[in-house]
């Protein structure tokens, strides 16, 4: 049995993690990027005119403009604010304004390039930007009820649906950037028409079919195909259909946003074979791909996967918005096929590989999220693998993409059926669903991911029996549950990661799950062969890392003895005093090296000096002064 | 005291070690050459014509001629060959009948760009296809007798004196390649002409200063310098004059040439703050930039320097050029300064990552050297580290580096001056010298460097006072010494690494040196990231790695617990039988993981499987099926 999440309307967060993340988000995040859509010229695109003075819009643009809207929308949902929803209806109105008549909606080709629409589908984005406006036109609804920019995107897609397809005189065509399949695919939900989501599984299941398209759609532009300047159509996940895919390979958050596309046409459909594919792919990635930050896509070269095991820490891309796409596609696995496997991994990314991509004030941005830091390898002129969060990017993908995530952070935690209420993700609030044809109120306690205590008091209006499911996180080795005070054997109960508490719910039913929460010692499969030897910090679902600040340079060689225990102190300030992690380890003494590069060593001799090393959580590192990091630390 | 090399003609090899790879080097290697050069169109350079039919020569292409005709010389010195003499005189002849009026002679410029004579220093090796011909001139004098293209490059190098100066109407020009000055002061040796060391100092004391020349020169190329494409002179280590250096940057090629040729001028002249410079570098390119191997450049970038303590291991570049020209420098320091710093070096990169550049056969040539190879990420289509040796390069100049190499290796043997001979090296074998007015022979027996005795027999014509001076090598931590079985304190005899024996030597009396050759492991300092928690195997000069063939896969992972001890065993006869070392070690079990990619762990479980690893000499690597490789082991 499947699962639909709850909507963000149902679900009220009021703890010390997310919520104060959720604020800094609406308060900081979204009028900063509203303020660079603007000085870049991103909010004024469709009224670029040659020799206005203003720089020609790019074919990226929409995008950026249409996820600060998506943004918008959720924060809405959750939190009123007339001032933010003019901002955005003066924003729909310039849309609506500049759409075609037959309905096409781009910036760029609209205004700059107006001959050229649909001519490289490879490499111009259109079908993306496309997409991103159609969430964001959801989203808006959703929050608002406003459905202005609905209406025009449901114009703007009938257009598409007439342009792509099998049909005569239809452009047999995919995007080079998947994002239109999930969007077409949320737009039939909101809008209840089938037509949306044929058009998702005609985009999913025409890709990479040969004739190939781009080289049809490149030689009409007079370019020789094998000039592509990715060489192969993996890339794009365009060399083969999805059925064929062995392996996650190309643009890390290309692959992402379709497989997700894919999900949600598998769950759509009850496609299994596409389901299969889906898992599959799901199995290479987080099996042999995958960052323990949840980040993916090691390289630079195509901000993508390599292959199998191969995660360096200096030089990981790690895009943030590759592991924020992550969470897309592990959401709707679970949803189709509930198992904890997927919100481990949406976990995993959430509390680590993504909140890394923003500074703690909300106003500065990563795009990659390497595992390391060295600081004498930095080019200062490299704004990505610089050590330091920008205030934005010519690219500005990521930026906008943080926010629209951590807007809709309500919507991750729970989820339900008809005769099933399921936990997913454990922070203080309250949700209202309804389970067995009855209202019900679940209101979580708790201080996670600090503390592994969760309090759950299960209020159904009138006493009814249904099943609630509770998470038993991947990292916990010991947990206890108990019902009413009342202990429960988790064994039994507990089936693929949750454990299901099917029993007659009384309002005011109180369930307590205590997740241990000991610092563990993570290694890593012996063919990752960047970590060999070193173990990397975790408690509970929070990565942690060491940094310059408290612990010095030349981090690399700091030596975590196996008999070391950990003890939790409060960070600093500077961090938001979450807890930090200390140890007694060692570091050989620079200094008794002198001028010397080698040395013979008697096996028995040490060497080295002692010293209580400080680890901070991942997701906070380079919010003080710029330096050193290191998440795999040397174990001997 | 400075000091003169024998020369070769005074030295004969009869080892186990050198005298084999001299005999390849001669009989395949040599041959081979010849054999690219003429398929490649370089021996027939000078007589190409446009319609030809073959290809145009290259700028790069003299030098690899050249490099072979030395190479020729060396061997033809300690070994006549009419046949490989009259191959190289057909080719000297073609080059004499190809020499301008004025003397000048480069194939590129007198038959492809006839305008362009000295119109991009900076790009275009000119100079330093000058240098090349010119050592090979003198290289083929002094082996043969035979001065035909010594007079040629005499007339060349006259038209470079009248060419290039301070002189009114002349260029303050230098080449973007450094090669020419050390080449110089080789011809000023051979010829006794001053001229020749005045030049090579004109180009050494101009490099670097402003206004620089090659922005000059690339404005009336109606260029903008700014578009240079290393963006910085660092790269030819033209942004300041050599006495402002403060560390080995740019191509490692270029940087050991001009610092080699700056040796022997700091040499020839005195000058004390040049060869302050000189030690300054050294001192910062051994102490912070030297792979364990002896070789330099880690990045491919700039096929050069990065930044101190960077050594990265599998994408190490360490060209093998680099290696040899490292030699060059360590030779002339050595000479200058008699220290075993530089025979150490010296000794190092010729044992380790310069014969790691050529493959047992003499028939195949790495151009990069690196410490790791892990084939999941070679790219098969990169000659450069795919792990396979390359018959030929399109930019040929390793391999007839390592020929020439090869063919003058009596000469880094021995050294003299009127009161002293010195051994630097150990290697069974003759040399005839003359010390304190006598002549001498000084026979070695030793099984170096498998074997740390070493036997030398001194046989003076006439009893006759004089230091014998002995390198006792970094790498020994115990020596000992006898003269006619009568053991001899090295601690009081013992100055910058050499045992300095001053007696009144008879013919017939009998040193023996002792140096114990355990294997090592040698560890790095700390601040190289890279090898954290990682030992290398060293015994004697020869460093160790791990090879797939013997150790299977994931050799990053595999553990050599710091008790384990080494034993000795003859390797496969496909490697010569040379010693291997093997010890009990520890690998992960990859199949316990099945799936997982992380895993927490009990600091106490080990889960680590025994095998017996077993090392190779490095510089036999990849002489067997491609495969993974290892350097730096992984210490628990």
């Amino acid at each position: 049995m499947t699962l639909t999440p709850l909507p963000l309307t149902a679900v009220r967060l009021n703890d010390d993690f997310w919520s104060p993340l959720m604020a800094v988000n609406r308060t900081a995040t979204l009028p900063i990027q509203r303020h660079q859509c603007q000085i870049t010229g991103r909010l004024d695109a469709f009224t670029w005119t040659p020799g206005c003075g203003r720089p020609e819009p790019h074919i990226y643009w929409d995008s950026d403009v249409a996820k600060w809207i998506e943004a918008a929308g959720y924060s809405l949902a959750t939190c009123p604010d007339p001032a933010l929803e003019k901002q955005v209806d003066d924003v729909i109105d310039t849309m609506a304004s500049a759409q075609a008549p037959d309905g096409y909606l781009n910036s760029h080709y609209l205004v700059v390039e107006t001959d050229k629409r649909w001519s490289n589908l490879r490499d111009c984005h259109e079908l993306y930007c496309a997409g991103h406006l159609i969430e964001g036109a959801v989203a808006y609804f959703q929050g608002t009820g406003k459905r202005k920019l609905l209406d025009v995107m449901c114009r703007y897609a009938d257009y598409i649906i007439a342009t792509f397809g099998t049909g005569p005189g239809q452009k047999r065509g995919y995007c080079g950037h998947e994002e239109i399949e999930l969007a077409l695919v949320k737009l039939a939900r909101a809008t209840g028409q089938a037509k949306y989501l044929d058009q998702a599984r005609y985009f999913i299941e025409e890709r990479g079919r040969q004739p190939y398209y781009f080289h049809l759609e490149a030689a009409a532009r007079g370019e020789d195909p094998k000039n592509y300047h990715f060489h192969t159509y993996d890339y794009l996940q365009a060399n083969v259909p999805i059925r064929e895919l062995t392996e996650v390979a190309g643009h890390a958050v290309r692959a992402m946003y379709y497989f997700a596309g894919a999900t949600d046409l598998a769950a759509a459909t009850g496609d299994k074979t596409l389901l299969a594919a889906c898992r599959r792919l799901w199995k290479n990635l987080t099996g042999r791909r995958m960052y323990i930050t949840g980040g993916i896509g090691p390289t630079r070269t195509n901000e993508g996967f390599t292959f199998d095991y191969d995660l360096p820490n200096e030089s990981a891309y790690a895009e943030t918005c590759a592991a924020i796409a992550l969470v897309f596609w592990a959401h709707r696995m679970l949803h189709l096929d509930p198992d904890s496997q997927y919100a481990d991994v949406m976990e995993r990314a959430l509390y680590n590989g993504i909140l890394s991509g923003v500074s703690r004030d909300g106003q500065r941005f990563f795009y990659v999220n390497p595992l390391a830091l060295y600081p004498p390898m930095l080019n200062p002129k490299d704004t990505f693998f610089g050590g330091r969060r920008q205030d934005w990017f010519g690219c500005a993908c990521c930026p906008p993409n943080v926010a629209r995530l951590i807007a809709s952070l309500p919507g991750y935690v729970y989820s339900s059926n008809p005769r099933e209420a399921w936990v997913h993700l454990y922070a203080a609030g309250e949700a209202a669903l309804e389970v067995a044809d009855t209202k019900l109120t679940l209101t979580q306690a708790t201080a996670y991911p600090w503390d592994g205590e969760v309090s759950l008091t299960v209020s159904p209006e009138t006493p009814a029996t249904f099943t609630l499911a509770l998470r038993i996180p991947g990292w916990c080795r010991k947990a206890s549950l108990r019902v009413n005070g009342k202990p429960i054997g988790l064994a039994s109960i507990t089936k693929k990661g949750y454990a299901r508490i099917k029993r007659l719910w009384s309002p005011g039913d109180k369930v307590s799950l205590s997740l241990a929460m000991p610092v563990e010692r993570i290694a890593t499969h012996p063919k990752v062969r960047h970590n060999a030897g070193r173990v990397a910090l975790q408690r509970g679902p929070v990565v942690y890392c060491l940094e310059h600040v408290e612990n010095g340079s030349d981090l690399n060689s700091v030596i975590l003895p196996r008999s070391s225990s950990f003890k939790l102190v409060h960070g600093p300030s500077a961090l938001g005093s979450v807890p930090m992690l200390t140890a007694k380890a060692l570091r050989p003494d620079g200094a008794a090296w002198r001028d010397d590069l080698y040395h013979p060593i008697d096996p028995k001799s040490a060497g080295k000096k002692p010293f209580t090393l400080k680890a901070i959580p991942y997701y906070l590192w380079a919010n003080r002064a710029p330096g050193e990091m290191l998440v795999w630390i040397l174990e001997g």
